[in-house]
């Protein structure tokens, strides 16, 4: 059996009682760990479960998923991730190896970004599609989402944007000469992706936001005492510090509700202001 | 302290450590038991945590908040919420009353429809608002819905429906004459939600969808033997049968990817009849 197992988004205790029950039948545990991270080590993790834990980075899991796979067709496997299993594509690309294998597959789901979020106060109903938010380099700046952003703005919807990971990653002079050397792992912070929103807001001039438009930031979703939550103009929110990874940037649609801006208010730095905006940009 | 603690999908076990911790903690414990429904019996999840549960019906959240948070400023009181605390609107409007009475919250998150509908094979970023779709009556056939499901298909998104949940409800006449009887739990089958939709594109004739677009039905997520998904047109759909409660729909959007459609095609009977319709309205 091969069990997919959702760790959920903070500490070792989010894991559910059948994923710890899954993962302590198994024979082998991989954790995947360039999505996403916890905010504990892989330590604590070990001495929670009682086992050892075999660290999978892109290449494993894309690469060699059938030695992930061996024999889970008689013994239990495990395949940890950082929030829920069905976060991101490269899962799914494991699960249909382990289909065309005719090995069983059990899903243990568990919290991510993607439900979590209503933490902010918004409503799940009232977002759009998700994007994310690739890190800039000097040359290559990609701006695609900004569409996605326009079409959920087009509606009156909300926008939940995922942050950039750079985790073992490989500068462009070490990967052409095949050395294994990787990089420091990056966390796009919330002012970064701010400031790329507002240099291709400046390029592309359709007006899908501007720095006035209502946007949270969310940073350690899901930690009981570092989870931080602010909400402002994207302006406001460029100068505020947010501390460690992980951050999330939501940027608010005018279809808001009026109990949705009242939640938020709590998040609010400078409630003038933001009453001023609500008033004049949002349908309430 | 209030703690609002998401109980996962399915059965007793989905809880994490740390809810569990939390409930131990607790001198009260509500369940919310109107907006969804776990597999298994209150006694069991009393058995489990080794305490006596409180029902919290609609009437009670809605209008005894202050009951609920009486003395939390002061002992340890749970709220535990079928999926993740952020599903439905009456508990942000618990959590604000709770902060105007300063009474200190901690949210402990699991998974739910919202993110678990990734198990389908869909991927969560390409889903559009999620939508509600509610029972019909002789004289009350709502039908606003409709245009958000087109908004989302206008975009080549993906339509999650929620399928509604009738607790406690009171006919209109026992409703009128005060008489606290209740009509027996119905739950929204996806063949009446796909019966509904028929009809609904029948009157507004706007061409959303058509009985012959592609859609995935999924029942019990998240139980590990008892999940079905089945992927096929509405009218496909339309004469399976989909055992118990929960229900969910997904209207699919045009805009799937090659790997989507891959993963889904695991969840299809009539493999032919996919492929065609794949070729003949899909961006792929």
């Amino acid at each position: 059996m091969l069990f997919i197992i959702g760790l959920g988004l903070s500490d070792e205790k989010d894991i559910t009682i059948k994923g710890l029950e899954a993962i302590k039948s198994c024979e082998r545990i991989y954790l995947e760990a360039y999505t996403s991270i916890l905010m504990v080590s892989q330590e604590k993790l070990e001495e929670l479960y009682g086992k050892k834990l075999i660290l999978a980075d892109r290449e494993m899991v894309e690469s060699q998923s059938d030695d992930i796979l061996l024999n889970a067709d008689k013994i239990n496997v495990a395949f940890l991730v950082v929030g829920d299993p069905f976060g991101a594509t490269t899962h799914a690309d494991l699960i249909i190896r382990a289909k065309e294998l005719l090995i069983p597959i059990q899903t243990i789901h568990n919290a991510s970004i993607m439900n979590a979020v209503g933490a902010c106060g918004l409503q799940l109903y009232n977002f759009g599609q998700t994007i994310s938010i690739p890190f800039f380099t000097d040359n290559w700046r990609p701006d695609s989402f900004y569409d996605r952003i326009k079409e959920n703005r087009n509606l009156g919807l909300h926008t939940l944007c995922l942050l950039d990971i750079k985790v073992k990653e490989q500068s462009i002079e070490n990967l052409a000469r095949g050395r294994k050397i990787y990089e420091f792992p990056r966390y796009m912070t919330i002012n970064q992706a701010i400031m790329q929103l507002l240099e291709i807001e400046e390029n592309r001039k359709q007006n899908a936001y501007t720095s006035e438009t209502l946007a949270i930031g969310i940073a350690r979703l899901g930690s009981l005492t570092e989870q931080i939550i602010k909400a402002g103009t994207l302006n406001q929110l460029l100068s505020e510090d947010f501390g460690p990874p992980l951050h999330s940037l939501i940027i608010v649609g005018n279809r808001m509700h009026i109990l949705e801006a009242d939640y938020i208010k709590y998040f609010v730095a400078d409630k003038n202001k933001f009453d001023e905006i609500v008033k004049r940009d949002y349908k309430i």
